[in-house]
């Protein structure tokens, strides 16, 4: 089975947002993809801008990962099921889903294992050189594009992704019934992950940052409590949480925070901070802390779907701007530029 | 119930080694303690010399433990059950027994859950202000006093207390059949730590230090590879571990050790390294290791006296030199002295 | 440390109702009991029936467990401490407190690991020969009285003891956000696991049962489904859960449910049904369902408390009758009567 | 890519042993299959006859699964690379390896959660309607060919399958350094799965079998007791298992031994036993036992070839019988003719 022709419908080439060298984005014409054997094709409605899209934008690299060639960038896509590969059955035309950026190649130890988030060979969205979504239509696996009922719409869709990143750092934190938990940095990421510790049970979460505006939104979206000013402030409060979800990625932040978790408690580092960060040993073996690190998520979505669906998380509050694809470029500097933006979203077929 | 007078075939006073400054051990007169409800009386045959209390001989503290009064030395004894206190009725006089040097509150929140160790309120030999085991009497609940079987004698029963640090460190290592360990620091704890990987199953067990000699001992309870100094030249190796017991406390050796842990896996801190280490973030985070600590141990010693007892653990060939109970001061300068002592043995009550 | 005397404003006995025999139950006048060491006097408001308090009331036993001298029934108690025992220091008189009726050793192998409910030498109430709470006082442990906050009642207060079993239920069936959850049984437990299963995350809760009237309340708690008559029916709906709570007790329920369960699930099973049930072994092994059985709980407190607390499970609307203590028996008969009464409270303070 | 030519030294046609219907097995001319992309052709040199192959040729079916149409029976495959499809890169010809008799989808929610053996759509050699092994070619995907060291051969290679039943009931079982394990049925899955327990750190094994000759074998590999005649006989001995391994599917045996095992213990249920067994729900209720079955296994190859290279489990003693494969047929009705045969081989290519 190889790919199919493009029902005549559709149109043969499309926009696509290219990050040529860094700060330069170019609205690109490209070929729309032809669905391979069990993909689908998906028209893209919705994109949200992440941190790290910002980061290639900016540096042309995220750590070893080196953008050397000319990439479409954007990993959040929401949209339309409009075409199907030769063997796709699993959706019908017409079907709204949530595309899971990263296809992993099935067949490693870590796939085998059900960590396919792990996989050293997945082929992962706007990862050099892996072509992003921020462009008109992608062909994905049909399984990667998971249909999502009605309570949703393409943008929330598109938000499952970082609420994909919340529901991970909830798992690897165990959060649970009666959880306290800190989280520390109220960006897109935090409030997602304050909001997801919120459905998983968690009775009291408290967030950090040093934005006020974020703090506020923060407790409108479920935080029990926030502390302007972060780590030092935090431990004169005595909060002591069973779980850190640790989004800011700032390296004083991470030791601060760490330093307040209870007896057998968990720290989830969430946020990138570079190469190396301070690590309170004492504090680690005294307490006997369990610190890991979060690399995007793994058999996600039915949660995320589910959460979404039933009104547990709110996607649409953390939605603050909306882009045509022509302003992309904006979009990415919007994402970095002040404490109001929360989430931009990149909308290539505004109606 | 209150504590019973003493069999009258025993003294009233014994000798205990006294730390009563930093650099300056006493032996000490004491009176014999009496039993309380539900305790033994044990005398002491056998105790191992352990790192901390070297520390607390030279420094006086550990971290944020310090010692401000007299203090008897000492928490891995092995001995006999000479009296029984009021009530107690587990063992028989003349019973071996492996004293267990922690005794948890049973009520607080961590002992309910099963984590005794982390108890806030646990009163634990040789660390301030409780005394320790350096002397010929110590009575202690008669569930922290262990029976152990034939295969035991009263110094491999001293020594089940590192073995439970080495126990600890692989259950929270998730060390089993198949696992490739590394092994950071080859002292007394990552030679036992090194064996009980290969009891739990560990098939590659890979050693370092800096030491020729330690890395010969090592090879020959059963590591499978050493290398010598360190984690540089192991990175070199290509070996990438399952897991991490890092028991040198180095934090260069943390950090580098940490980074060859292979996806997924799990570092466990054992040495004690100050307050702070260095962490690689990145790695923890695209590799999704899980790091932790460990203090001291909960419900080990069962374990401990099943792999001691079959001979899969060799305590015996710890054992490098013995000293009488006046000659405690030179066992506590001899365990730091030099690579070729690995565990010495104090003797208080020699035949 | 020994009792203390009462304090001079407590009357010196009290009434408790006292099953004497077989469906004979008395009113007698008791000594009202003196807080030991660590424990506290709790002044009983409330205390709800439970299905095993009938169960003894009407057979004098259950199971192997034989009541063969007079025992005060009744183990979900709330109320107020009044008298502090010599040393406890937990509570002041006055508060409010939830009493956990099963006071374990301690010392066991269970207890040492946190599996307190096992402990072979628990002592609970209302086990035979250990008395209950159906009286005007009880003596506590002071760990065992857990305070509540503002938001419970003294009757809430009683009803934490059946959503710790709800909570234990949840935990072992790792009832989580997303999971698909099928109840067998809308009785007391039954309602109690449902809501129960929401608050940890469930998304789909599908109760069973054969009274119609019980299923409507289980849809007001929170079930987003109901099936009339169980099992069978069920089959036929195609609803595959992840977790079945089985609280039915009925040998075909049992086996039916557990033959809906899907893959990787597990069955948890809760109500009691004599000595042996079916266990469908084809079903379990090629789905490799894990199946197991809950007794009483362990650790639960805190979490029972933060859901009432927070609203997340309603407490009260479980209760459907009051009785004073004189009516004890008409509490034990209206439990067991129709499908209207759902759970009973003894109040033998009325105000 | 589609599959290519053989090498011209390889044959066109093999002999295959098909079943054409109960108790009639026939020595079938077929052709050598060509390796399609990513897979391997293996000249198999021992196939393992199991219990299942053995129902199979009696019955025509197990259970649910029913052979309809003639089917090479035989799971059990060790062989040599001879020949590489198109893409595949993991094995040079010549190389020793052992088959995994299942290849999953890949990409249902199971396979995605590394729960690959509950995949629906799995194709598991010699179960209808997949033809097996017993032949003397098979086409493989390249990663269920696993490469073997040195110290197997072919035939080790081939028990490798059955291996992986006992490690998979191992990990079921939570079996670990100390635990106390019984292994009811001393079949060859009962004395594979009494080895991988000693492997896996038990330290009582104890097995039990009708068949004294059994039992004698059992004892040889590592049981530390057997006890003959079951579970009544059992239950005399006072030993309370940690671990249950039913291996017999006898539903006598597994209620009797279930009622044997000890507080939080667990019960996994490898034997086959048709539809139902009777389960002592009072039991496990009342000491929380977790029952599970187990349904072939997952990811388990990489620990069974390390505890066969490292001698800690011994393959080749299992092998009782050796036959050619025109006798093939003889194999089949020796596996269940008396106690002396455990397992036997056959060997498609004798030298």
């Amino acid at each position: 089975m190889t790919a199919t022709a493009l029902p005549s419908h559709l149109p043969s080439t499309m926009r696509a947002a290219v990050l040529r060298a860094p700060e330069k984005l170019e609205i690109q014409e490209r070929p729309v993809p032809r669905p391979g054997p069990g993909q689908v094709l998906v028209r893209i409605e919705a994109v949200g801008i992440c941190g790290s899209d910002v980061h290639y934008y900016r540096h042309g690299r995220i750590g070893d990962f080196v953008v050397r060639a000319p990439m479409i960038l954007g990993h959040e896509p929401g949209g339309t099921v409009v075409a199907l590969g030769p063997g796709a059955a699993r959706h019908q035309v017409g079907q709204l889903v949530s595309v899971e950026p990263g296809v992993p190649c099935t067949r490693c130890a870590q796939c085998r294992r059900g960590r396919y988030n792990l996989c050293p060979d997945v082929s992962f969205y706007a990862t050099p050189p892996v072509d992003g979504a921020l462009c008109e239509y992608v062909a994905v696996d049909e399984d990667f594009a998971h249909p999502v009922p009605d309570q949703l719409t393409a943008e929330t869709a598109a938000l499952l992704e970082p609420l994909s990143v919340g529901v991970w750092a909830c798992r690897k934190g165990c959060v649970g019934p009666g959880s306290r938990v800190l989280v520390t940095g109220a960006g897109p990421i935090g409030l997602v992950a304050a909001q997801t510790a919120r459905a998983f049970g968690a009775t009291e979460v408290v967030v950090t940052d040093i934005a006020p505006q974020r703090l506020e939104l923060a407790r409108q979206l479920g935080a029990t409590a926030t502390v302007e000013a972060g780590a030092t402030r935090l431990a004169a409060t005595g909060f002591e949480p069973d779980v850190l979800l640790e989004c800011s990625g700032v390296p004083a932040v991470v030791d601060e925070a760490i330093r307040t978790v209870g007896r057998a408690g968990r720290a989830v580092l969430v946020g990138m901070g570079g190469d190396s960060v301070p690590l309170p040993l004492a504090h680690v073996q005294n307490f006997e802390i369990e610190v890991t690190g979060t690399f995007r998520y793994a058999n996600t979505w039915p949660t995320a779907i589910a959460l979404a669906a039933s009104g547990e998380v709110e996607l649409g509050r953390l939605i603050t701007h909306r882009y045509d694809l022509a302003s992309a470029e904006d979009a990415l500097t919007a994402a970095a530029r002040d404490h109001t933006t929360v989430k931009p979203l990149v909308c290539p077929h505004p109606s």
